[in-house]
């Protein structure tokens, strides 16, 4: 298996927080909030970087564009609807070409687990990936900021909170990277909730309390972590109706008030409003998640300047 | 309903240019054209700016990034075909989304007349938003760079030119933005001309010397400005047939006879040659098309630097 | 015709290599050589270049994007398919209206045979055109990024070479001007090879010794130039099935051992692996497929500045 960390420990790629060690994970947070306090940071200048997505996503593609023109890199963007994989070229190939013009990273999104580590392992010495979500594995740039989140939210020390993830956390990158992110930062609690055909194996489970029952599970805790309904899962079968799924797994102002007085709330985006979240918890007080998307800039920043400065 | 100038008078956004005070208007004028004689300016490097088109439009964007560029400005594209709100986001979840991440400036299309108006009252306070065209309603930086290149042709002294606006002013925001800057300027007399079913209301004519007969319209003007046809009209039955159109709309090289001898010829483009407008008029000695094209960059860097510098 | 010099013999244009005399090609290959080595460059400093593709393709758009940022140029991006061509509007409306917006360099693409030459000789006099591949007539860029490719790995006598070109010559632009720039640097012998029903026109085969035989063409040549077979012979009956492609015309390691033995394997991209070439030569130790990308980015840069610097 390819492995993100170079042989002295360096991060050469960054392709999953399973397994990054805690004070490389501390430190990419350490200078985000450098960066997201203001710190202007020009280290890339004169560098191309490419987003190569082979999935869609405007904002997460935006998000690091803006990192890298923070950055002062050279920014190229490759759409793969449009491309000559259409032409029968494989993503391999796609890689090694834009590799070849000079491009030293790419920002990479793969509809297939495990898509983006393949092409890590083929690239040259030279050249660092970051994972941008690849098919239900990993989507750690979102881990990362949601963790920095949490941190300006609520301090340094994670072993006294409790923190909720919720919903389909079976076919979600993000809870996967969140769970990662949570356990190596000692979080004292991990609840995990979800209808049964939406909750994962156990070792995506390992260490957490799971429910099905979110009245329950939101009893105490310090940060709630929504995660988006996906509408197919209705045409699967994994959920019968949208007002069902809100009933049992909606956060509303009401059922927020189990949570400790100061909890706070988390969600990737897009939100369905009125389905996993309601419209006044999203834009209430308690809600970070535009904070989360400020954040995701600096986080990128400090991910693209480890790997690429 | 939102105000685009701010309570000390200065502009936050522009979104109309219906009640935008002359000295403010011809303040942009002034400024577009030192940026039209080559000023170079960079006043707004290491701002980001981000195009936001709900509405396709190639020409409009284009203009806008160079004059971005040349302000020295990042750019970012958000493309809503291939976004997030094909995921059920709303408009308003993506423009706060783009806003969180650092992005001051967007310049915004939309198919619903006030869509941009509405996103702008939800903007934050140190966002500004311009209004590249929504419904019917407004194009004002279209209204602004038709102002500079009238001035240019026949000076300051608006009151003495009669100015002739033609076509589907009904379903044009082209032409709604030009009329009310026709009328700040205080142009001495302001026909307006088309068949029945393609004029507009009262209020958009106000202050008009409204006709369906082309010739008589035509007859002495200083400048005509002509609007796009398009061709789902046809299909609405407002009008028969382009041939139909272009003998009593179009403009031809004997119909511009009837104009003052040094009269102008205006087109927002895209141009239909052989309906609205003939060839030989639009690559013409009297066409100055392609100096509106010119002159929108230079409104364009006027309006982005009046509202972010 | 268009011509793409100037009177007094500079270049303005690059359309073709057809007739562009030997010196001029040489101090193309030598400035592109000079970038390759990595020489930064910045001479087009707040030039805007636009990419004008009427035909997709993502990898030459990318490599020129890249030539335009090593060069500090401003990059613009017009975007056919979602263009106001699909109004109505003329390439040579397009071409005149962005150039109206102080645009001053265009990288061209068109589906037509000798589209790009049409829209140059409307061109303002300060515009400069490149080709970047119109039909089947010219690919210009790639010819020069082969010859520099070719002269890297076999020197500057190019008299004592034997290339052979292989596959769909016929419908190839790529074909056209690798043989025209193997004419005009003077290689020693130029071979052709492909089934009856893709050679080309006796013209485009001049000088040429033609085979329909792959084994005895291949016998002692220095230099194998491949060429993509598209998938669309097949259902026009020019070629009975890929199988069948790949037995008479494909590129295997065996086949190789009848080329000279330090010969070289060039393709212009994307590859279709296991039809005209094999993986083992793709990316075995002959093959300059990615030193030829690399050639793509300082040969792009070399023609940029020259046209516009």
């Amino acid at each position: 298996m390819t492995t993100q960390l170079a042989p002295d420990g360096r991060l050469r790629h960054l392709l999953t927080l399973d397994g990054l060690p805690r004070e490389q994970l501390v430190a990419l947070l350490d200078r985000a909030q450098a960066f997201a306090d203001g710190e202007a940071g020009r280290s890339l200048a004169g560098t191309a970087v490419c987003t190569l997505f082979f999935e869609p996503s405007t904002r997460t593609r935006l998000s690091f564009q803006r990192a890298m023109q923070r950055l002062g890199a050279d920014v190229l963007n490759f759409d793969a609807s449009t491309s000559s994989t259409s032409k029968g070229e494989t993503a391999l190939d796609t890689l090694k070409n834009i590799e070849a013009m000079g491009v030293r990273g790419f920002v990479v999104r793969h509809s297939v687990d495990g898509g983006v580590a393949e092409l890590a392992a083929a690239a040259a010495p030279g050249t660092a990936l970051v994972n941008a979500g690849d098919g239900r594995s990993a989507h750690p740039t979102q881990g990362l900021l949601d963790m920095l989140t949490l941190r300006q939210a609520r301090g340094t020390d994670f072993s006294a909170l409790t923190v909720l993830v919720v919903g389909d956390i079976r076919h979600s990158r993000v809870a996967r990277s969140d769970l990662q992110a949570l356990r190596t930062l000692g979080v004292g609690t991990i609840r995990a909730c979800g209808p049964a055909a939406l909750l994962p194996d156990d070792a995506t489970l390992a260490g957490c309390e799971v429910s099905q029952d979110f009245d329950a599970a939101l009893e105490g805790v310090d940060a709630v972590m929504m995660l988006r309904l996906q509408r197919e899962r209705m045409a699967e079968g994994l959920v019968s109706s949208l007002d069902d799924y809100h009933r049992d797994y909606g956060l509303t102002v009401g059922r927020l008030r189990r949570a400790a007085p100061d909890a706070v709330v988390m969600h990737p985006g897009p939100m369905n409003r009125g389905v996993e979240i309601d419209s006044d918890v999203a834009d209430g007080p308690r809600s970070l998640v535009l904070r989360q998307v400020a954040n995701g800039v600096a986080v990128r920043m400090a991910v693209l300047e480890a790997l690429l400065a």
